[in-house]
């Protein structure tokens, strides 16, 4: 057995891992109905004007601005209805002086109209419509290419597709577009004790939490998860599932990252691969291992589910953001006092779950083996290395996990 | 055509579609793995303990606690190792008098020990292992059930499947659950004028952006959408469109809200349904209609995209989200300087959309029917109907789109 001496800080090791990040680079065209929360990969221009055509604005009468000139309640102008036009037609007369036409919201305007009075501004009697407020030209006319002109942009290459994005997307005709790919990420559960739920267990055996725990967390945060099937306790075995899941653009295995003889990952990545770190002063999550195979970077993380949800949060999702080219992540928090006195004389950055109670934080941490520490919280809060006990009453920051 | 002359405050509007909103009933069965934020339909109780029996929770030596009284470094304690025991395993022997078995972390304990002592406070030679340190019963040791007990609760209904709680119905064995069916949501273009993207536009007609737009606020917030074929601006087209869509949970339609001869949405509606209420004092988004077809809600949007998205983001996505058993969204907002004066004097709750630009929040809105109003924004201010002027430097809470 080999003891884990030397750890590195919580924040050496987000800092060796935020700068062995690399952006996606390769791109896939989709549908933009598939597109939601994908990020663009280059820039995009419109091909053509929105609206394509001057159209009204509003309901009522397309009419030559001059011709309501002094138009008021009292003054009416009184104007001849020629024909009318609706959304989706082409005008089939246009507007001479003294004449208006008809028009609904979003129609082409008529042929020498410049300007559309509101329906509410006027009074109908048979073909004469008596206008009682005056427009100015323009006035009430969505112009060709307000909305976006010939070669604009319309989204710039590295935003997200908000739904308003894929929407101006939409307007400009554009039915495919041009993203970054979703990273893939191979999660490798390890250990010969590992049973897949839905099957009883033998004697000794588990069942895997940490596949389904990475998957949720991969997923939600814009990689598309990989799951491969668990792999034993031998070098020969993990040394066959690492070299198939380097296909992958990231590695994220659990299990065999600690001491024991059988801990053998650290010794299939040096021998496959090259190993960064191994030890990081957090609790949970020590015994956690990083470096990678050729250029995929691997995420070895320890078999307790705790310990590997709680790092899948503190390092592999900004890690995976940031080669998905997403935003950073910014959780819910929430300020309360802390119920009871948590003691925390580990020398290690804690992650120490609580739930929320009558309206304080009630500390829930059980062991790093119990995924209920987790599942039975609301959120956690974060006691630096030096800090050694948060007293009860103590003002803290809750994360919620949702 | 009819001028829409009442309208319901926001807030009202709010109200009452929030009062419409009945949560999901329908359930449905889902393997774990696809289950990550959807909500358990009942509670889910252990089947059997976690762990499912007494294991290692160090790696190092199994031990009778009683037999390392005393060890210290100076005054180690010297026990003879018997065996070894690695995770996985079922011990093939146990622990007597002055003996101790290797074991690996997770592995089974072996009767009779009922303590660990961890490898670093152990000195090995050959079989005699010299303990530096004395446990007391228990220690190091993950006692059967301490995660979960059998019979134990392990998410309760109505609770959401994050990550850990995922987690914890595989740590218990659970393949599959019940959760609450996402609702269905019906999504319907009318309008002669709209054609689809990736096709050439005819003369007077525009591309469906609310199509994409809704589908895409849907799909963030729990809902399931269905698109259906873009209706035309008859009553017959738009009657049959609504009894075809009636059969989802939710039912939206964009286009036809307004007030012109062709918006029949409304006759449409009250001939097959029922209309709660049309038009809102809202900016954009005030010719919006809501009512019901037998048991379906029906939400009437304006056909301006930006009026759409706005309202699905203030109307329907809180509806959606109560129906759908979320939690209320909490989205991401900055409080920032407004950048330059913006004048509001229309009796209307407006959403007023920005950019944020040096730190400052710059108005970016442009008109409501430009999706670029959106699209080029970072998000929205609000300002109460009552308010008319929000003066350059004031302090504004920009609600952020991503």
């Amino acid at each position: 057995m080999r003891p884990l001496t030397q750890t590195l800080s919580y924040q050496d090791a987000v800092r060796i891992i935020m700068d062995a990040a690399v952006p996606m680079a390769r791109t896939e065209r989709v549908a933009i109905g598939a597109a939601h929360g994908r990020v663009v990969a280059e820039d995009v221009r419109a091909a053509g004007d929105v609206p394509p055509f001057d159209r009204a604005a509003m309901d009522g009468y397309a009419v030559i601005a001059a011709d309501t000139a002094g138009a008021g309640v009292h003054s009416p102008k009184t104007l001849t209805c020629v024909d009318r036009v609706f959304t989706g037609q082409v005008p089939a007369r246009g507007v001479g002086p003294g004449e208006c036409i008809e028009i609904a919201t979003g129609a082409p305007l008529p042929a020498g109209a410049d300007a559309v009075v509101m329906v509410e501004d006027t009074a109908r009697d048979g073909p004469a419509v008596r206008v009682l407020n005056a427009v100015q030209p323009r006035q009430h006319v969505g112009r060709r290419g307000a909305d976006l002109t010939t070669g604009q942009t319309v989204v710039r290459a590295a935003q997200l597709l908000t739904p308003s994005r894929v929407g101006a997307l939409a307007a400009t005709g554009i039915a495919i577009v041009n993203v970054y790919a979703r990273p893939t990420v191979a999660i490798l559960s390890t250990g010969n004790e590992i049973a897949e739920p839905g099957a009883p267990l033998a004697p000794g055996q588990i069942y895997d939490i940490n596949r389904y725990t990475l998957e949720g967390v991969v997923a939600a945060h814009g990689g598309t998860a990989v799951v491969l099937p668990a792999a034993g306790d031998s070098l020969e075995d993990l040394g066959r599932a690492l070299e198939a899941a380097r296909r992958c653009d990231i590695v994220v295995f659990s299990g065999g990252s600690s001491v024991g003889d059988r801990d053998l990952m650290l010794d299939a990545l040096q021998r496959h691969g090259e190993v960064r770190f191994h030890g990081i002063a957090v609790k949970p999550g020590k015994p956690t291992l990083f470096g990678s195979i050729g250029a995929t970077p691997v995420f070895g993380m320890p078999g307790y589910p705790t310990s590997c949800l709680s790092n899948a949060y503190m390092l592999l999702l900004p890690f995976l953001r940031r080669v998905a080219r997403l935003p950073p992540w910014a959780p819910r928090t929430v300020d309360l006092p802390l119920a009871r006195r948590v003691a925390s004389a580990t020398g290690r950055h804690q992650f120490y779950t609580v739930r929320i109670e009558d309206g304080r934080a009630e500390p829930a941490f059980k062991a790093s083996g119990d995924i209920t520490s987790m599942a039975h919280a609301d959120g956690y809060i974060e006691i630096p290395a030096q800090t050694d006990v948060v007293e009860a009453g103590t003002m803290v920051t809750v994360t919620l996990f949702q």
